[in-house]
């Protein structure tokens, strides 16, 4: 088929590069593009259709439909023509099943949805035996996300936002894999965190590509929606511009805090981490000899992997207080789990 | 003078739960409270002249007057009045020079009223050779902090917020003093962090007490005034009422990530550093071994303390990239200081 060669304008020369750059730092590996049609994905999907081959690589995409509105079907097969006609292959669309009475899954029906979908991308990643995706989430999207974890208010982990790269376990920020020689399969690479949503647009329109608009970005049910019109405009008029550039920096540096700090506080779990019968057991000296920082991430990850369970800010802090305000507290109880300090251990159990 | 009796509600007896707490966190030292006349350090004021004789430490008050409105004397006045009343001893008002023409001063106009004011609570600690000041700053304080900071997009340091207890260096929350037997001199501490500001009204309503209302607060030239009046109202309705307590929540996460991070930074300096005829110079294999969490606080700890220059990230990131992204630079400049890679080692000099 004929390339497409629109003018070379700002918008495309910027999105193009991010792409390339963000190729060149996963050691240029296939990908397939996630394709929703929306502005930002299709821009991500004319700039790699671009500089695939010409990094020497295969680009194709794979359409989600989630099947829950009207017309989803017509909305992905438009977008795997619009794939098929940058050039892209192969054009996988595939559709998923979510679970719409999601009162079970942490986050709702969102989550519900988000969860499906990278299942659907990962098994399109096999199917085709391609190691990594592109993902076209921006910087806009990338600062809604602080501020949508500023709301939780639940430290650095959920305010550092989506990284450029990821291991699979994206739900996990917490498990990069090693990138070593090119990317591990089912890598995630966000190649437009630097781009704004504007430009995207931009990108379409002196593309002469015609975005599908998704009706449920204007639902203002939706938290991030009322973010997007609401609160990011009003903090641009209230605090001055750059606040989304703001966001996406803190983003990028609290992530580096983050996974420093995690790194080391799985390190040294193996020397302070005795499994017994009923549970485990930390060394409460070596836990209290710790900064708070590790501290309470080394209860939090102990908990976590030992038991599942996802403990609060509170509640981490009421376990670390049997190490730093020991004054022979009867113990804690977590949800199905109790924890006593006996002598120099605290040990966890299932209530 | 009679004790003033009020009766006990839950505003009251909050507040002086979490001036109770605080004095006893810090080893119950002598204290003077800053005092405005303004509901926070009013309430403080009232809570401190309560518990402190049952702690049995001494409790005074300084006022500072900085002189930038029409009748502050008066003001400041009217709080030494209410501080007498109160039983605090001794009272102290002292008058200050703020320099307004602050185009020189880092900030504006409201940096150079906070430096003054601190100098000036310094001075009154000294004089009366009193170890602590308490301040008024509320959870809301707190939660305005945050957004601030954010908006900068500075990362943790900026997001940190204030610490419940520092040392008299408060504008580097970096070198909170050791505190051992008893606080260090000069040390500031927060009692309020985790009072709502309208706790503290509802403390003077509750006490028949009469504060003032800087009609400052009502000025939206101050940003702080905006994001008071309009931005956490609008989080607030937009993202789920508890956005203040989870944005001081984070500051307090954050806290802990920094300092850990920063004490660590410190730490490995010694080792990586040397000084050098025209600067200094790091070991750039030290330097690249190291995450990027410490190896950007190093960097911009060395900066700052050898130059006194604060770096932006993106200056940050510029130096480091002469390890982490080496490919023959001719170097980096920085306002005043130029930075070169040779060999193994990255060198700092003035330029």
């Amino acid at each position: 088929m004929e390339e497409r060669r629109p003018r070379l304008t700002p918008a495309i020369a910027d999105v193009r590069r991010a792409v390339r750059a963000a190729l060149e730092a996963a050691g240029s590996p296939d990908v397939l593009v996630a394709l929703s049609g929306g502005p930002d994905s299709l821009a991500l999907a004319a700039a790699t259709a671009f500089e695939a081959p010409r990094a020497g690589v295969r680009a194709g995409a794979v359409i989600v439909d989630h099947g829950l509105q009207e017309g989803s079907d017509a909305v992905a097969e438009r977008a795997a023509g619009q794939a098929h006609a940058l050039g892209l292959d192969p054009v996988l669309v595939t559709r998923v099943e979510v679970a719409t009475g999601a009162a079970s899954v942490t986050g709702g029906a969102e989550a519900a949805a988000r969860s499906a979908r990278y299942a659907a991308i990962d098994a399109a990643l096999e199917a085709t035996g391609t190691r990594a995706v592109l993902l076209g989430h921006t910087l806009d999207d990338q600062a809604e996300t602080v501020l949508l974890g500023l709301a939780r208010g639940a430290g650095a982990a959920s305010l550092a936002g989506m990284a450029p790269m990821s291991g699979p376990a994206d739900a996990d920020p917490h498990h990069p894999h090693e990138v070593t020689n090119g990317v591990a399969k089912g890598t995630r690479i966000r190649p437009l965190l630097g781009i704004r949503r504007a430009q995207t647009e931009q990108f379409c329109a002196d593309s002469g590509l015609d975005p599908w608009h998704d009706p449920h970005n204007a639902s203002r049910e939706f938290t991030r929606v009322r973010v997007r019109s609401t609160v990011l405009p009003l903090l641009e008029r209230e605090l001055g511009p750059g606040i989304a550039e703001a966001l996406a920096r803190t983003a990028e540096q609290l992530r580096e805090d983050d996974e420093t700090l995690h790194d080391m506080a799985i390190e040294t779990i193996e020397d302070l981490v005795e499994h017994a019968e009923a549970g485990i057991a930390i060394s409460a000296g070596a836990l209290a000899a710790n900064p708070a920082a590790l501290r309470n991430r080394i209860i939090r990850y102990v908990v976590d992997s030992e038991f599942g369970v996802s403990l609060s800010r509170t509640q981490t802090l009421a376990v670390a207080a049997l190490v730093t305000d020991w004054h022979g507290q009867k113990g804690v109880d977590l949800p199905g789990i109790r924890v006593v300090r006996q002598g120099g251990r605290v040990e966890f159990s299932r209530a």
